[in-house]
């Protein structure tokens, strides 16, 4: 069990209807030792992939989004949601169904901030249906900017979201990936994720040290 | 001339209405230099000062927020805002007018995340009218905390908020304080502020050590 799977277990709240609530420590308030491990988790998940800038969107992305820009050292762009849709003209605007509040809403992104030269890791706190993620892909694509990978902390593995990202190809890494949780017992099962070993070569050719 | 009121002079964009657009590096798109910068610059305004949580509201805030979470090693709260007032039992709730969306917007946190043993440092991108910073202090009032300062990016020095938290007895400290701003010339003028020279005792009673 890694690090957030145990403080999901601890600190989480399974409701009624398939909701995990986990306000204590991610999305109202931030546990900074929890939000930095995954900052050095998503790094380490992400080893050799090139990534010039950091995409989420509001709000409960930002600060995952931020700690991780702090260790690449990178500039971080978060996606506004509106329901409205102002004027189109220096905006990527995209849509994405939001189920927490049942609307549809336009996400965008003021265009001097993505651009062809981007290698864009997308970040956020949850993936079920994957439609914030879809709508951020969206935007990096009509900038002509290239998706890095994406890292989730929290993904509902029964939702459509993980299966269809990683079956158009995404490298989608996320720290949890709940497969089944039960309100009556209030019990969660993650999916077990395969280590991944950093052989020494790798280690070798990524640093340019001899071991 | 400090780092900010630099970035503002070289990045920042004056609209009409006394309107100035930052997004470039603040709210929108983040310069992570600079907001670690603003980071350790809240952290010397502040020191000597007893802080065990960062308090912000979303969505712009949540960054700084999170790398003076990082910085101070304390867990960060976002208020949240929303148009309706869902059940109060749960929650703390104030209330605050947008100028930015021209509405009244509920502002809450869970009451779990905010107690009488907090001594809170309130950060914020911008201090205008200081109406969230009002409703961040009235949360946590209602809670029995306690408030150890707000730091701000950017006041807006010819609206009220500034001199009303200082005359209410906050300790404000605004890294850029604009006096003036004319759209047609394009030009501001920043408030000039004491240095505030850290003496060799203050050093010494601070750290323990022999300079």
């Amino acid at each position: 069990m890694n690090f957030l799977e145990e403080k999901i277990l601890t600190d989480g709240v399974i409701k009624e209807g398939n909701i995990l609530k986990v306000d204590s420590f991610l999305n109202h308030q931030i546990d900074i030792d929890i939000m930095r491990q995954m900052a050095y988790e998503f790094k380490r998940r992400f080893r050799g992939v090139e990534v010039n800038k950091i995409l989420t969107i509001e709000a409960s992305g930002i600060a995952i989004a931020t700690l991780l820009g702090d260790l690449y050292d990178v500039p971080v762009v978060f996606a506004k949601k509106s329901e409205t849709a102002n004027s189109t003209d220096d905006k990527y605007i995209s849509k994405a169904y939001s189920f927490t509040h049942k609307k549809m809403n336009n996400v965008f992104i003021s265009k001097p901030y993505l651009n062809a030269e981007d290698k864009v890791l997308i970040v956020d706190d949850f993936l079920a249906d994957g439609e914030a993620a879809h709508s951020l892909i969206d935007l990096v694509k009509q900038a002509g900017g290239r998706i890095a990978g994406i890292g989730i902390a929290i993904e509902k593995g029964q939702q459509k979201g993980g299966a269809t990202l990683r079956s158009e190809g995404y490298q989608v890494e996320s720290i949890a990936i709940i497969d089944s949780m039960d309100w009556e017992t209030q019990t969660i099962s993650f999916r077990p994720q395969a280590q991944k070993e950093i052989s020494k070569t790798n280690l070798k050719s990524t640093h340019g040290i001899n071991l």
